[in-house]
């Protein structure tokens, strides 16, 4: 199947920067030093991809990622990265034989995963990032409280997500030194081997952190596009012109088809000038007409890719694979 | 059920506000006065409802809606008030028995209609919006084209998106009544009976359509909310409370729950500071508890709805019901 078959709008992933920004970063953190993050592309098939290059743990930000990475046989070591109240289906998929790991920041959420018989749990400690975590002189109690509850507490993690995406990168250097220092401070209280940290901005940055937990690199997006990082823009949504007017034109992908928190999508050649439910509307410098394809790059990869039921893989024009984005919803 | 059992974040509909806007409308726009547009819900349950109420004739904005608004038996007369360049699916559609008609506004989507023999046409003006829509004294020549072409030509529409989120109601009306001149000029020279227009921001001020596109009023939003229309939220997206930080609290709702173009979302008696892939932070009134349910609100419900699998109908605590979100995707 040619591109030009799809019904639009589509997400295409181009294998190979797919495949180059896999394997730049399996050489830069390799094997269990990165835990990629599924969150970024919801698909088992592409987390398939992860393991082939040597990431057996991952880690995932809902109940429904844990479940549908373990169905697809990717449980082998899987941390919910994020708090649940309610961890009745995580206890279920560890007593299934998934690897089960969850993160607490509080006594509510520690009493949650022992009353679901979850059976391991890292202490999520708050590294700057107004979020999720405890205060980091609370982690050690937290960890006794949880050791105490008859949980396996197998460290800390932290996110320092207000410093991933920055742009000056000595900056993000200094930052992150901080912020770590507070985490591996954290881990010494709380005991266990796992530091669980970074993101696709501080992947190589991030020295302390015994795992990173990038996501995006796999897929890449213009937000991250601006940070100068060995990762290629791999995804973007295939489009078709519906309207030409004196002065724009009008492709159909719109507020659906896109996360807009990170703002307008880009089209290469083109201002991008807003965007409406199933339109994008742009000034050209190029002629469009009618028919034509055009290339939408999201300003934000995870919340476009939740959009769309599958991932089509491409090389050039040819439709190689499809992949069905199997950890859509909750 | 009640909506505590629910896994979060979920969609719920207030069935009597549900009920009462969509009364409020027929009332204000009594049968094919009103062509609900499903793209604001993407439900055939909830356009069921519509229809109940009178309304026998829909708007789409993509072709999924309309297979799926003819699959649901709702197929009597759609209007698919956007352009296409390949109308295949839309020819096979009509041939099995759904009334359709598309929108025109260029010779090849004039074309594209022939090509796929849909029956029906409207001539889509641009009245001010720029998107899609021919010059307004183009219309005449593309009606021409059109019946040139053996397609039938039932009017014309145009959209005035530029207006209907206007808070200043005079101004709002005095745009209204520049902008559908045009409109009613393109009218006579296309020829026709249909002059379809009008959002939930304009519906009781467009004195000019015969037929008003509406879709927001039924569920509304903040966006909307804003303009003082009689028309009451009636969805919310209801989360769990998963962390409580000196200062801050976190629930499970986030970027990949929300259509965020227009901005983040409110809680009520609550400041929302800003949102992550899975989470909404803000700084609450109230003393916030792990556990806690919380309705968000979102500023956009088009996009919103379209992240979700179903729509849980609720009185009060109790779920009433469950509607599939069956529209979603291309």
């Amino acid at each position: 199947m040619r591109t030009s078959e799809l019904v639009t709008p589509a997400l295409l992933v181009d294998a190979h920067r797919l495949e180059d920004n896999l394997s730049t970063m399996a050489d830069a953190l390799p094997g269990s030093r990165l835990r990629p993050h599924v969150k970024a592309h919801k698909c088992t098939s592409l987390a398939a991809r992860q393991e082939h290059m040597g990431h057996t743990a991952f880690t995932c930000a809902t109940i429904r990622e844990m479940e549908g990475m373990a169905r697809a046989g990717l449980g082998e070591d899987l941390l919910l990265a994020n708090e649940v109240f309610d961890a009745t289906r995580l206890g279920a998929l560890a007593r299934a034989g998934a690897r089960v790991t969850v993160a607490v920041d509080s006594d509510a959420t520690i009493d949650a995963a022992a009353r679901a018989r979850v059976p391991e749990v890292v202490i999520d400690v708050n590294v700057g990032l107004p979020r999720c975590g405890c205060p980091p002189d609370q982690a050690g109690r937290l960890a006794d409280r949880a050791r105490a509850a008859g949980l396996s507490v197998r460290g800390v993690m932290g996110y320092e997500g207000h410093i991933v995406g920055l742009e000056d990168r000595p900056r993000r250097a200094a930052m992150l030194q901080e912020s770590m220092g507070q985490l591996v401070l954290a881990a010494g209280d709380v005991g266990g081997d796992v530091i669980s940290a970074g993101g696709t901005g501080t992947y190589d940055l991030n020295a302390w952190a015994t795992e990173i937990q990038a996501g995006s690199y796999a897929l890449m997006d213009t937000a991250y596009g601006n940070l100068g990082l060995p990762f290629a823009q791999a995804l973007t949504v295939v489009a078709t012109v519906i309207s030409v007017s004196e002065g724009w034109a009008v492709a159909d992908c719109g507020l659906k088809a896109l996360g807009m928190d990170h703002g307008n999508p880009s089209i290469e050649g083109a201002d991008v000038w807003f965007c409406s439910d199933e339109h994008v509307i742009f000034v050209p410098e190029f002629r469009a007409r009618v028919g034509d394809r055009v290339a939408v790059l999201p300003a934000h990869v995870d919340p476009t890719v939740a959009y769309h039921d599958s991932l089509h893989v491409v090389e050039g024009d040819e439709v190689v694979d499809r992949w069905e984005v199997d950890l859509r919803g909750w």
